[in-house]
């Protein structure tokens, strides 16, 4: 993962309604790279943001759900970002818990790395519904 | 906050595809309480839990955003719950993270109690987009 | 259902990102009515809209999938509003689809009604899925 | 657009809990494909579906948010496909309303097509929220 492929993703970010860009690249077990940008609709609960798009995107392509070791996440306007909680659970079914989770400054230059499990305190996973 | 009234809600959940019920009494800030179930959808990602049916549905009936103290859910076929990270992005918008989140075992003799700073670290506030 | 109530409505909407306003009162087949607003999230994809709310937030209180016969719509800025296809599929679950749709213009002195089945031609339904 | 590539698409779905398949093929207006499938969830509000998925997940790689043609779309099980409503608001953002999608048959043989437009009546646009 290379941070100005992220930054650069940014520019492709389709956000009129908000104008709060953000990239993410989401990375399988065999080290493949999925990219994803936020896209908003007229109707706001209708958009997605850029982590589920990149996870959501990427099965069509060959993304396995529950292999993802990795998500690198940034937003045009924010010195320090966190996934929605959206996103979390949807990583949760993508991700083993002890995946990891970078989130980037604005500018690239520091990053805050959690684990999902420190994301998501008490998941809540396929085998509480079966 | 009754638990057999609570016990009593999951009659009412509307869950033919999942035959996964749960329920959810809010209450806000002058103790005032709104009672809400899952409800599915044949397009499966059209449905909403328990939690945000019963807040999204308060809010027409004078309940207010971000005063909710506390949340109380429960879920037909489970011994520990605990809110799907949908869920839990709309408290954080509903309730202060100190407020609490009361998960009960499906026959109601037990409790998890967590603020939901708890459920949710490093929450995204409206503060992060503006 | 009483325009006034419905235009009432609009104060109670939660729309500090978009500042549209939306309020909604579905009806069931007993005459009941069930009010919503739309209720907005920093995570835009994360919010509700009012005719959403009105339905998901009915089920605790008694409202049956299935059998509502009316819904009425109002949006404060908008001289002609139809509902969002996202909350069209959830009609499709809550409403046969000659239930009628009113959609009224800002002031209330005009109204739109469409049977359900003008709205969503070609529905998605439980019995297409099993 | 191949209907065998859009078939064999089909097994890269993720479906665990509806065991229901869906793909789609979205194609912008240079002829770029990009793909989907459905993309399901232990708590079913957070899956996707397989257009959304295709829609979404394109704008990363270079899809032009409004410029899109025509959407394929079939489904493992079904002899007739409708998109869900909630796809349809998506594609309301993604694609001019004269725009085409194609709905197949499961085995590909048959395929009603329609314009946006007959699938939603009265849409909802930027133009009218702000």
């Amino acid at each position: 993962m290379n941070i100005e492929t992220l930054k650069n993703l940014l520019k492709r970010s389709y956000a009129p309604y908000s104008n709060f860009q953000v990239a993410a690249i989401a990375i399988d077990e065999d080290g493949k790279e999925y990219h994803g940008v936020n896209v908003e609709n007229a109707a706001y609960p209708s958009g997605l943001c850029a982590e589920r798009s990149a996870l959501f995107g990427s099965v069509a392509y060959g993304g396995k759900v529950g292999t993802f070791k990795e998500i690198h996440i940034i937003a045009k306007k924010l010195d320090e970002i966190s996934p929605c909680a959206g996103c979390r659970q949807v990583m949760t079914e993508f991700m083993p818990m002890d995946a990891l989770v970078y989130q980037y400054s604005n500018d690239g230059s520091k990053v805050r790395i959690n684990k999902l499990s420190e994301l998501v305190p008490y998941p809540v996973h396929m085998k509480d519904i079966q």
